[in-house]
């Protein structure tokens, strides 16, 4: 039986014909190698089954080429898709993607933080639960790698991604206000964190300029799970001087105020209007179809990923960026008209 | 301005009044530590701010205390939910997870096993595309790492959760056959794997038993997104002698064949019966809700970490085990009466 002696960057050099810098500079991802050399680097890696020891590989080179993506919770479908998006772009670049969960909390965003640069992950797409707290703006202004924020806007040195909720929240709110509505009530997540506070900014902006009075008791905030959506519902549903519709404003939580609906014997679009305020298969498929808000979350992903990997390649200090997504308006059957007879001023 | 000494090793085995090598076990989460011994280490590491550099650390160690997950898309939701029930008992255990998508092909799967060993990952969970398949049973067998396999059952030297589909679409089709449906669609994935499979051998079991025949153009397999699922659907229903309800099998596809209902301008239970192989928002808030088989997706995810985390710790060589969770039918509004007049036999 032959002996298989395992290949070494040695026979890489020789059999691409390169230096042994060159090898070095493409398995590190350095960009000052011509298209040519690493391909043929990179063929006779295939060709040879060139495998490095990457841990070994990372601590001499402090390459490890992970990066890590911090979302809030793993099963919102919502920050699926963006996860899923930016992976792709992280894998066509050969960086593996470090996936974890916060549970919104500031102290798990710290020490996740900590975790990822003890394992020198080289860049970082997160969130923060509350954009005003120091400590938190510290940790993420101070961390060792690169970092692009999704959907934050208040740290204006770091790279963003987020997309235009107080525009979204006024199409919406507007929207029910044309038909009539007076008193829409509002489910929204925590004002501490850029989409919630921007929605509900978008909601008083358009009930503004509409000359119509907010009921501040329509407005249902911190809410982040469905049960919590559920509970904040029934309350909205329960009273005297109920609303006549409902702004779904927090992301994925249209399950929990739809049982809600269907608890109090409501039917949606007949007994109350509705508008969610993410796009869903629920939403879309809903009988009847519920108008919803929709950006492109593929694309937020891809452009975080994109802005993170330029960081990690490209050293030099460069002003930070900001790409902010139009929201768009999908007019389906659910928002009713109200009884009320006001019409919009 | 006082200078601020970062704590080493040392430091720790000082304050917590343990040998060094203690305090490595710790680190290392070897088992022969008492309960005391840790405590008081870590107590100490939280007193002293101790950190250490986790890629030097786990090069002398050759531990990283990282798992993986491949998984084969992360915007499918039933996924998610086992992911996340998953990272939680990681993260109780002090390892951080690695996510990873297959998109359900092989080469991805074999480059990513390659890939999380050069990682120096100390296990995995993950599925298979094909169960059959040669390369990869041997790249799974032969791998450096413990694996558990999720949802597939061949390879019985690994360990293996799994949920008692083959049941599920009995349940399902008898349900079915009983409200007297006699031609019902099914819509499932690869049978390559053992979720799909086992769907189909339950959907051919219960109609021999019922001594009904299966019209073999009624299955339709490879369902692994809604697009497939919604031209599959339609193909279903324009053709003569359409099936009068639909086993919607595979996981997560039922938004897909409700948009090609929809196209064809039927209701679901009332012009056609539908009962969904995986539960979801979707299915239970539909209207009308929609039957669903439905398995504890969070006790899949435990499970598949405590047995890694075992494997992880006990290195002695053990026989594999398999778990095997029921499945559920949740039978709500719509699979509908069939109009022909044929009665169970």
């Amino acid at each position: 039986m032959a002996v298989i002696k395992k290949a070494t960057i040695r026979d890489v050099a020789a059999k691409a014909g390169v230096a042994l810098g060159t090898v070095s500079r493409v398995l590190n991802d350095h960009p000052s190698v011509t298209p040519q050399a690493r391909r043929a680097v990179r063929e006779a890696i295939e060709a040879l089954g060139y495998e490095r020891d990457a841990v070994a590989g990372s601590l001499r080179n402090a390459r490890t080429r992970m990066v890590a993506c911090a979302i809030r919770d793993f099963d919102i479908p919502a920050f699926a898709s963006y996860v899923k998006a930016a992976e792709a772009v992280f894998r066509e670049a050969g960086y593996t993607l470090l996936l974890a969960s916060t549970s919104n909390e500031k102290d798990v965003e710290l020490s996740l933080l900590r975790s990822f640069a003890q394992r020198r992950v080289e860049g970082v797409m997160m969130t923060m639960s509350d954009e005003a707290d120091v400590e938190l703006a510290q940790g993420i202004a101070s961390a060792s790698m690169p970092i692009v924020l999704i959907d934050r806007e208040m740290m204006t040195n770091v790279d963003r991604v987020m997309a235009d909720h107080e525009d979204g929240a006024d199409q919406a709110t507007s929207h029910l206000l044309a038909l009539g509505h007076r008193r829409i009530g509002m489910i929204v997540g925590d004002p501490a964190a850029y989409p919630s506070r921007s929605r509900i900014a978008g909601y008083r902006r358009t009930h503004d300029r509409h000359g119509v009075q907010v009921e501040e008791r329509l407005i249902r905030n911190h809410v982040l799970s469905n049960e919590v959506a559920f509970r904040e519902t029934t309350t909205l549903l329960s009273g005297d001087n109920r609303p006549t519709a409902l702004f779904v404003a927090a992301v994925d939580m249209l399950p929990g105020t739809l049982r809600a609906i269907r608890a109090a014997q409501m039917v949606p679009g007949r007994d109350i209007g509705i508008v969610a305020g993410s796009d869903s298969d629920l939403a879309e498929l809903g009988s009847p179809p519920i108008s919803a808000l929709s950006w492109d979350r593929g694309e937020m992903g891809r452009h975080a990923a994109e802005m993170l990997i330029e960081r990690i390649r490209d050293k030099k200090p460069r002003p930070a960026r900001c790409v902010r997504l139009p929201v768009a308006l999908i007019v389906r059957d659910s928002a009713g008209r109200s009884n009320a007879d006001q019409a919009l001023k």
